[in-house]
């Protein structure tokens, strides 16, 4: 059954939206793999410590992210909508198994297609107001995102090339 | 693919658990159909004055609802998860598309199995903290709920018999 997604809105999404030179299959295996995933997740010197991937709907997706310094941060959520190597759905508004979380942020969507050169790769964050949209933005949506990105790309070539 | 359902938590969960003489697939099309929905889903006096159900994940599931004085309550939600004749996933932590929504309260769970009777009807409302499920109580869950399904088997009967 095809899942609805919410039509892009301009007011509430960030979106990150790029043609990479690696191939969709290995993409989503490092999206989907924690071993992989801790090694590109977070723009460094942060850092992924450790990562749950439960991948089907009300799957757990949590990740923790470590600062420089060395402190920690718990995220958790789950997957809304898994459709292997084109589309993974996630949600920190509820945790694993669909129960309401207590701080609800973002819904992260990921598209990926197949194209001539590898991959195009579409990574939108959705919000449920403006205020919430603009914090991700100050935060370093554009930026951290970007930077995770290349990192992702770098791990392939080196790791799994 | 079979999605992962929270296990049931008494601190955190409400449950109405349930026989009733009707069979499962009247009750799933009393719970799918907007026009049947209406019907029943609030305990009279108060009623449902409007229902959108796009039955498919991150489709729309919303009512609004009138109080004996006429006030209207709208009250919108997506679902998450829907096996034909068997369960029903739905919450308001998430818009219609996944959109993270402003006041997350509750995920609906509505398990039916066919028995010799007819149908046993468990349906949970499980949520993120125990302060939202005491509110939820005190609200009038289980006085509610039994009352909207006593209204469902008589919108069965007397409609649908």
């Amino acid at each position: 059954m095809n899942a609805f997604i919410a039509p892009h809105d301009p007011k509430l999404d960030l979106v990150l939206d790029r043609e990479i030179d690696v191939p969709v299959e290995l993409v989503w295996e490092v999206w989907t793999t924690p071993e992989h995933l801790m090694q590109w997740f977070c723009p460094k010197p942060w850092g992924v410590t450790a990562c749950t991937i439960d991948l089907r709907p009300g799957g757990a997706f949590n990740t923790t992210m470590r600062s420089p310094e060395g402190e920690e941060f718990q995220n958790s959520g789950c997957f809304l909508d898994v459709v292997p190597l084109r589309r993974l759905v996630f949600t920190d508004a509820l945790l694993p198994g669909f129960r309401p979380a207590p701080k609800p942020f973002m819904t992260g969507i990921l598209t990926l297609a197949p194209i001539a050169k590898g991959t195009r790769y579409t990574a939108m964050a959705i919000h449920g107001d403006e205020d919430t949209r603009k914090k991700h933005e100050d935060m370093g949506f554009h930026h951290g995102w970007a930077t995770a990105l290349d990192q992702l790309v770098e791990h392939i070539k080196t790791k799994l090339g």
